[in-house]
C-alpha cells in the first residue's frame, strides 16, 4: 500500500507567521500524498473582539452561535485556508482548500442541545473519500479547514484534531495512512514542565493507565483519545510532537501504537 | 464535444437568500458538467462598515489594499463560497469551492501601480484546467469565488466576469461551452429603462456600433467586452440575462454570437 501523510498544525503555528511558513516549505517537499488539516489560532477571536462580538462560553467551552460561525467561515475557510494554499502553491505544491462541504467529503451531525447547546457544533458522522482518492491520484493536496456540514445546507464547526483522525481512519484500508499532530510541545510529557520527559510510545493499554495516573489531563484527552481511536481504527501510524519530527530524526515525540 | 456551462452570477442575487436559493435549486438541477462563479455583493461592503474599515476609491474605482484583500478573502471565499457549497450539497450538487490559487487554477499578475495603484488586483495570465477537468470528469461542480494568485503566495482581487470568460476560453478547446452572465436585467437593452427593449442578439461587428451609438455604456462595456472576447476565443455561446433564461424557453435575454 502507498503511505498517505494526514498532518495536523495548530493555532500556534498558525498565529506565527514565520512558523507557518517555515512549516509550509517542509510539508510541500514531503513527496508521499499528502493531506494538511489546520485549526482556527486566535484571529477568529480577534476578529470577533474587533466587531464587538461576544464570545458566549459554557463551562469553559466556546458555544458556536451563528454569528460565530459565519465568523469562523470567513477566518478558517477564508483568510487563513486560502493564504494556505496560495503560499503552498507558490512552493510548487498543487493545494486545495477543503471544508467538509467542499466534495461532501465530512458529514456531521448537530450535536444535540442537551445537556448543553453548543450551537453549530458538529460531531463527524460520514467521511466521503472518493473525491480526495481522485486528487491525491492527480497530486494534488486538500487543505482542510475545521468545518463540516449536515448535507442539508448547514456548516458546522468541527473539532480539527477530530477531522483529521476521521479523514485517517477513512483512508486506512486504501493507504497505509500516518497521523501527524504538530503542535506547540514535543510529544505527550510525563512531566508537563518539562520538555524532556517526552513519552516516546503510548499503548491503547498504557493509554488508560497513563489516564489512571493523571498524567494525560485537560486538553491533552481529546487529543489522546483521537488518536487512540485512530490506532483502533486501522491507522497505521499516529505521532504527535513539535513539526520537527517530519523530517528530524532526532526529534523526540510520542508515537500511539496499538 | 460534451457541453459545459459556465454561469457567472452578480451581487443582486448573492444579496438576496431567496434569489440565491431558487437559483441554487435550478443550478443543482443542471445536468451537463457544469462551473459556477460568483462574485461578491454588499457583504464586503457591510463588513467593512462594521470593521470600520474606511473603502478607498479612486475614479469611482475600489482600491485593494491589504485590508480590504483581507476582508473579501473573508468574505468571498469563506462565508459566500462555503455557504453556496453547503447549499448545493444539499441538493445533491457535489460541489467543491475555488478560489484561482485552489489547484493553481488562475494564475494572475498583480496590475501595474501606474498610472493609478489598484492595491491588491489581478490580470489573468494564465488558466489551468487540467485538475477542474478531472473533477468535472467525476461529476464534481467547482463553484469559483473572485479570487486569484500570482504562483507567488500572493492572492489578488480579479473581476468575476473577466473569471469567468478567462475559464470558458480555457475550455474552449475541449468542451463545447457555453458562457452565461446572470444579472438584474433582461439582457443587454437599447433603452435603458424598458426591460422590454433586450437586444437580442449582438455580433463581434454590431458590438462596436452598439458602443459607437452608445447604448452600450459604463459597467456593460467591461461586462461586454468580456463576452465578446470569449466568442472571439471559439467559446461557443455566450448569454446574458437574468437567471430565467437557463430554464425558461420563453425568456428574453441576449446572445453575443461572431
Amino acid at each position: 500500500m502507498k503511505t498517505l501523510k494526514i498532518i495536523k498544525i495548530g493555532g500556534n503555528i498558525i498565529d506565527n507567521e514565520a512558523a507557518l511558513s517555515s512549516f509550509l516549505e517542509v510539508f510541500a517537499t514531503i513527496n508521499s500524498p499528502k493531506i494538511l488539516i489546520h485549526g482556527g489560532g486566535k484571529l477568529a477571536t480577534q476578529l470577533a473582539n474587533q466587531l464587538g462580538l461576544e464570545v458566549k462560553m459554557i463551562d469553559g467551552r466556546r458555544i458556536t452561535d451563528k454569528a460565530t460561525l459565519d465568523l469562523i467561515t470567513m477566518v478558517y475557510a477564508g483568510k487563513i485556508n486560502k493564504n494556505i494554499v496560495a503560499e503552498l502553491q507558490s512552493k510548487n505544491c498543487n493545494a486545495i482548500g477543503f471544508s467538509g462541504a467542499d466534495g461532501n467529503t465530512i458529514i456531521s451531525k448537530k450535536r444535540p442541545v442537551k445537556p448543553i447547546d453548543f450551537g453549530f457544533v458538529g460531531d463527524v458522522k460520514k467521511v466521503n473519500i472518493e473525491t480526495l482518492q481522485v486528487l491525491l491520484e492527480h497530486k494534488v493536496t486538500p487543505v482542510f479547514c475545521a468545518l463540516t456540514h449536515d448535507k442539508k445546507g448547514q456548516l458546522l464547526n468541527t473539532n480539527a484534531d477530530t477531522i483529521a483522525s476521521e479523514l485517517a481512519i477513512g483512508f486506512a484500508k486504501y493507504y497505509q495512512t500516518e497521523l501527524y499532530y504538530c503542535f506547540e510541545k514535543n510529544g505527550v510529557l510525563r512531566d508537563v514542565s518539562d520538555e524532556n520527559s517526552v513519552i516516546r510510545e503510548i499503548t491503547t493499554q498504557s493509554y488508560q493507565n497513563l489516564i489512571d495516573d493523571k498524567v494525560i489531563v485537560d486538553g491533552m484527552l481529546p487529543k489522546l483519545n483521537n488518536c487512540v481511536h485512530a490506532i483502533e481504527k486501522n491507522v497505521y501510524k499516529v505521532c504527535i510532537g513539535k513539526p520537527e519530527m517530519l523530517y528530524d530524526d532526532k526529534a523526540n515525540f510520542t508515537t500511539i501504537t496499538k
